[in-house]
């Protein structure tokens, strides 16, 4: 947890963005979502996906590849089943709003599940399946994202990196908190190591001869994919691959949309899919059983023999409590290049910078 | 596609199983259920789970492990969601009954879940997702097994392979059926290779002090661990642990029974639990729309460029669905391991040998 970053108080940066969302239209209500579902992933730590976006979709609305006014729509056949088109509103609007919905079903039915096409970029996952845990419900949220993963056997991009996040509520242990791409890394990684010019290791990704690169410059040039999990055949490539495919179904197909390798060959705007789920918890068995039976195992987990250096052993979500706790109490560590985006931005759009 | 080994006909090695299962005391019509799903899944060519393991279960019966008449009782208390005990019958029967119940809320309600303890081995998972597809729905089955996979970090067993099955209906080409352990390999690999007298790739598992070993006759000693999909924390390992963590929690906390971890405390007979969905294709868009796209997206999967040597992508589902066509026309073929192994079963419980 870098210490010499100036950290900077969660409400201040969450009203921040709410002021540059509202000066490029976006109405109060879904820029005060946007700025919370952003401010909360920087919380958790997950720096690639908070607040340091902010400047893209500032420049997806100015260019109209986001409607910052959408006529959201819900069509649910079935208790507890529907799909949605988000308008290609902004996505972490509709991502919510989505998730309300397979919740509210979820409080009648038992269990909700919402196809959603037409919609723009939600930022990360984990942001909406945790919105269940306060109903005592597990949530999931997946979305599929441009072609950048390829299937065994082949060199080219067949499906997203397609993260798929589950949360669920434990006692007095941290909330279970599942937020994966189906790749063997995201791409933000190879992003990071390009910004930082370090070389990438041997299994992540390969260029159009299938031949393994750690050189991530390349990715620049259009030159790399990325493995799916397990990366190649011998070590179950096909099986992060065959979890690729099933979020392309639920995400895209299921939606009304399509599969992300058919959209490539359409030109125009891209608009991606989502798919969310709530299941009730007390629907199943009382509440307390549940987490008192979470709590349990992830303790069992924390007391596994631990290999030389290995300080902790760690359940889904556990790291990322652990650095929420620091940063609401200490504020969110932001990098110097982020804080000149924002500075930027602040400008751009017209408001005070006061970070 | 082996063509040395005799080839038996699907409805006579059916036939065969029910015989064998009758005679230990297994009603009619479960019999009929257990040796419908083992002889699908040798069809499909998936022969470490089919009639292979028959004396397993023969065994479990007469030890009483397993009980062949079973009260099991469904408790639902939403129209979606609902657990079921399945006083340790057979894990087919069990299987089989919990996935009606859930297409049967599905049918309603658009989706359905059920929650089940106290069941026992269940065999391959995509014998129930595959119920959905005749029904044109997606079916989800998931189950735990005993801990045998690491934790990142650690060198002993937290969690079981858990496979997760999916499977979806597509239109002219074959349907989309996920069946994966969330480890590397799933344990039958070893055992193959041990009994093979092959050694086993680095990646696949572990020895006590966390050393890869390629030595497979080293699991007999109880020294190995299987690693999680990804196999290394800078490979993804901590994904592929994610995800025996959540089954863990589908299938063990949310039925009310506990994660295997917890169970391995307790001395005594061993349940499984496991994780059965359904969510009904209309209630999302028409059904010709989703087939359609579906075969849109697995076309577009088969016409990527290929390496060389690569005769097809595969979609998963695809491989074993050539095997099924080929099987339902020629015969299973049994090795003469599993034959002699049904001889001898035969000649154990008083039928007559007629395969």
């Amino acid at each position: 947890m870098a210490t010499e970053r100036p950290r900077i108080g969660a409400d201040k940066l969450t009203d921040f963005a709410i002021r540059v969302l509202r000066k490029v239209g976006v109405p109060e209500e879904d820029a005060q979502i946007t700025a919370r579902i952003l401010v909360a992933t920087d919380l958790r730590g997950v720096d690639s996906h908070g607040v340091a976006h902010l400047a893209l979709y500032v420049r997806g609305i100015k260019e109209g590849l986001i409607n910052v006014k959408p006529e959201m729509k819900v069509f649910s056949q079935a208790p507890s089943t529907a799909t949605m088109d988000g308008d290609r509103g902004l996505g972490f609007v509709i991502g919510y709003r989505a998730m309300m919905e397979a919740m509210h079903q979820a409080e009648k039915a038992g269990a909700g599940f919402i196809a959603v096409r037409n919609s723009t970029h939600f930022g990360a996952g984990a942001g909406y399946a945790m919105m269940a845990l306060e109903r005592d419900m597990i949530g999931i949220a997946m979305t599929n994202t441009g072609v950048g993963v390829v299937a065994p056997g082949s060199t080219k991009g067949a499906v997203g990196t397609n993260p798929l996040a589950v949360a669920v509520p434990a006692g007095k242990k941290p909330p279970f908190v599942l937020d994966m791409a189906i790749s063997v890394v995201a791409e933000g990684k190879l992003e990071i190591a390009q910004r930082e010019g370090t070389s990438i290791p041997e299994g992540w990704a390969i260029d159009k001869e299938g031949k393994p690169i750690t050189d991530p410059t390349k990715r620049l040039r259009g030159e790399v994919s990325l493995l799916p999990l397990g990366g190649t055949p011998t070590l179950g490539s096909y099986k992060g691959f065959g979890l690729g495919v099933l979020l392309e179904i639920l995400c895209g197909v299921l939606s009304g949309s399509s599969a992300s390798i058919l959209k490539e060959r359409t030109p125009g705007i891209r608009s991606v899919d989502h798919f969310f789920g709530a299941l009730r918890i007390d629907s199943f068995l009382p509440v307390e059983n549940f987490t008192k039976s979470m709590d349990e195992m992830i303790e069992a987990f924390e007391a596994l023999p631990k290999l030389p250096g290995v300080k902790k052993i760690y359940v889904a979500g556990g790291y990322e409590a652990e650095i929420e706790k620091d940063r609401k109490a200490n504020g969110i560590p932001l990098n110097s290049k982020v804080i000149e985006e924002l500075q930027e931005l602040a400008k751009e759009v017209g408001i005070e910078y006061d970070l």
